[in-house]
């Protein structure tokens, strides 16, 4: 059992909370937020929990071993770099902070005090981008040729990020896990639609040095949500509908061989190379459980999170590269090394 | 009626010769192919129609009222301007031509004649395209904030062309037509991802100087047929999928206001405005059909089509831009002005 | 406001308990279960409520206006019956009781002490059934030729009701309440594959003296989850698809209109009569609010509720006569009159 | 190669002659239509045909091997019997006769000539229902629960037949060939919407003594097309989906393993036994193709095809069970033993 406290009790926070309780291997002994209303709403929900509207109330108290933060980006690296040098263990919700330098002061901090420091990239933790990844390193989709990614529905506008730090952060995260490669650029365009907001539909090209496209679609101004990921491999290839109740993946088996035919005076004939299609069971754990646990194991075993600072960094990176290329219409901006 | 000459008897020439003949409006007299099976497949086909594999022979007989062209790319330009300069009315098949500078020069050609030069850009004639341009024209969707287009499966790679001019092609054709402004500048990415052969997945997004983007995603390697079309309107939305077999067009009356909450920190309200969903009866009716109509009308009314040469030049324009944008990674190439 | 007890914190009580508090017009005082796990449920979740596992406690406290049932079947008509003749409100979770005489006797109680009998037909409630309720009675179908519902899942098998008493049930409620004219007998096949377990996948017709047809497919075993009805009229017909997050229900402007064709041999013309479709936007509130809010009127205004004993008795009528039929492999059998 | 004769040139008769020229291993000689402009159309796609209005013509040439009759139902009987008489194999669109007398009759007369009678059940020849039947005699389902089957749509009303004869024989057909048990008897349900036309709803349970049930539902006036068969084993199950492009099979590992839990007081639960979902690629060659070829095998090796004057019998003895419960509305009866 370890104690976690838990600052910002928004519309994730509770969900942290629940699973933290839920884990059977945290106490969750304080919530902290800006609103009273949000506190008592915890209190009626998690009897015995303290509550605070001062973040370094919970942060220095000396039975908590963890912070979890879920506060808008802006105070992501603040917050988490005062529990990191007060000696906590930090678990934060994505991105890890609104830019790579701030990500990479927490890396440090955390590594100085060899303290746990974990980005709250959830979807690495469901049990379809699991799958996928396991196909991915077990070579059943061979070389992948692309990564096609699109995230859009009629959302809220988020006043401080745009929609690429709001929802590609998600897709980015999934490809960063998945992936073996890293990309050396990025190409973005987007539009502001609505005078005064951010912009509220993005689309960002990975460029990679390698034989591979990786693509984001995001917008929060669709008539549908459309939640859809390709993953084209020259064995076979992923179809990854994450609004599918069932069938959140399908492994297609399909290609193309090229073969010259020299009847054909215009075209070289595919060979449509059309299999069986495949849809695995999936493990329909809540993804934020497993994070729960995985969080507490790494705390008490001293272990390196699947979804450490380092990955959080590598995410921001792109993040930036992205918001700059956004701005001079697409020029392609290189991201920054590692 | 009026005598017309097909040349290329490949995969859509024998759609033109089917569709000119059942027209009653149109007699056609001549077939060119360079492969004596095409030429005996269109004998067998139309009984009476000469065949030859001299274009020339075709084009100068006296007898044609027009010409069609449904050839490779880059014999466009040539056959066609023989065509114009024999006095014949002409129809392309799409691109118009392999550069902007081709299609001028055919636009020239033309006008000097005073003859009817026309693009077969198909998709203009559908019905779903054509009920596009009504809800688009009357005002039903306010301004476009965006349109954003899918067009991938496991497809034929083409020789000679990319998979933008292969296939973005058709979706740029269609938001000429439909969208009141036309872009200024191209960012586009791309990955050729079968060595030696033409760039087989690409993602090209138009920049216009007013407040709308327009996106295209173009695809030869997918392990799904998608083709789908959505365009945000601040009034209603539309999406287009070509798929269906009924409902090809929905109209959501859908959309976003925005309202200040003071009561929240973090977030605006959007208020889902949420209506119903309407989607028209579209006529079936074969889109070539309308097409070969239209040209024939053209013809003998002295009339310019939908579809003329400009708007052959205006998509060439932008694939010409993309092209290079695409060699750069991105970076945002002008389109020529008109 | 009125005093509410609930008698049974299953699967169902606690959503009965959670709108009663919820609409702000009720005091839920009581839950009873034979359950303590249960009923320390129940504490936990609303503090301040009195528990017991004596359902006479319950009915007997003066300070109670209206008792709700959310027990198994066979129990309804004992407890619903004290209730009653203890001067209670009753509303009782579906179907109404075991039997059509049980309905009865406790229509006739309610009636001679003038309190209101509510039968928890929730899917009455929807936005979807009322908006479907709505288009008859304004003649937009025409005449309904015919009604057919799937309602199939890998399921929960009832040990103490076949799967038409436990699904069919809200088709049932659902057709009683949208027909203008009731069913005059059934025909109903089924299945018990699993041995020593009650009948789990069935088919019941409904037949009329009109020219008017009903069919309900239910099934505990199978491999997708499909709830769709269609309802044919001669004018309109809608397909309502439970499943569907936003459009549940499509209105299709199609039918037949029949022309003699001399010219063909064989067959008649079916004119298809294909216009738009139209999906209305739909109330999305909680069906069980309106529901609990519309007893409370009742109640409070002495007033006869959408859904009073009458309906529940007409769908119990149905599943009487279709056990019977069911037992002698679809010979028709008459539902007992009204 | 043998020489063929095809009676009947209106919808399925020139698919029919389309198969078997393009099969290579039979000679199309003559094609027999009442109509002499469907004979204008077959001379015209096929030269050197020979054609006519009288089928005697055509059945006594010497030159013939094989008839196949592609006529209204009630013309199947006297054609193909005198076919028989006249020595030659027959091919009968189904259903194979009007009654199962007729049919019994054909049967003998082939018998007694050793002649091939084949009636053209065309799912069974399908890349789906081959794989079904496999799937099936491999026992990968287990023993099978139920057999569900929908096909509707806003079709062509016959005048002659009602929506079983039309609809229903397809499924059946498929049921008799991939089920290793018969029916012992069906209830039927129907209506005739439109006067004077035939039933034009209907559905269809066929009753077995075993532990297993199929139900089939057909309409014809119905606003959107289904064409869904569910086949539940107690193994696995399987949903046949004959409108999807490509996957239009897929097996769920799917079922139930009932336990008994003390702890629950009203329910058994149910393991949902939920395994990978899988959909095996299928041939997609035409299934007239097979079939035409299969006719041939036949022919020529003096075999007995798949879909033999049995099944054909099989099927009608069906049928004619299910003219008579629809008119005593459910009624079981006893399905004629063989």
């Amino acid at each position: 059992m370890i104690g976690v406290g838990v600052i910002g009790y928004g519309y994730w926070g509770p969900n942290l909370v629940r699973n933290f309780v839920e884990s059977g291997r945290a106490r969750v002994l304080w919530v902290c937020d800006l609103r009273d209303e949000r506190l008592g709403e915890a209190a009626r929900r998690h009897p015995g929990l303290k509550t605070t509207r001062d973040p370094r109330e919970l942060i220095h108290d000396p039975a908590l071993d963890a912070v979890a933060i879920a506060t808008p980006v802006s105070s992501h690296y603040p917050l988490a770099l005062e529990a990191l040098e007060a000696g906590k263990h930090v678990l934060v919700e994505k991105p890890l902070a609104a830019t790579a330098d701030d990500c990479r002061r927490l890396i440090d901090a955390a590594q100085k005090r060899r303290l746990v420091l974990m980005v709250d990239h959830t979807f690495v933790y469901t049990g379809a981008v699991r799958k996928i990844k396991l196909l991915l390193d077990e070579g059943e989709l061979g070389h992948v040729c692309y990564y096609d990614s699109v995230r859009v529905n009629l959302g809220l506008f988020q006043h401080d990020v745009n929609v690429l730090w709001d929802l590609a952060v998600h897709d980015l995260a999934i490809m960063d896990h998945v992936l073996p490669t890293l990309p050396s650029a990025v190409s973005v365009t987007g539009i502001a639609n609505v005078a005064g907001q951010p912009v509220n539909v993005a689309y960002l090209t990975c460029l990679f040095e390698t034989n591979t496209i990786a693509h984001f679609h995001v917008n929060w101004l669709a008539p549908v949500k459309v939640r859809r990921t390709l993953v084209g491999g020259d064995r076979r290839m992923i179809v990854y509908d994450d609004l599918e109740p069932d069938q959140k993946i399908k492994v297609y088996d399909k290609g193309v061989s090229l073969e010259e035919r020299p009847d054909r005076v215009y075209n070289m004939l595919v060979n449509y190379r059309t299999g069986d299609m495949w849809a695995p069971y999936l493990d329909r754990t809540e993804a934020l459980r497993h994070e729960a646990l995985h969080f507490v194991d790494c705390v008490t075993r001293h272990e390196t999170p699947l979804t450490d600072g380092e990955a959080g960094l590598r995410v921001v990176r792109i993040l930036e590269a992205a918001n700059t290329s956004l701005a001079s219409r697409g020029r392609p901006v290189a991201i920054a090394p590692a």
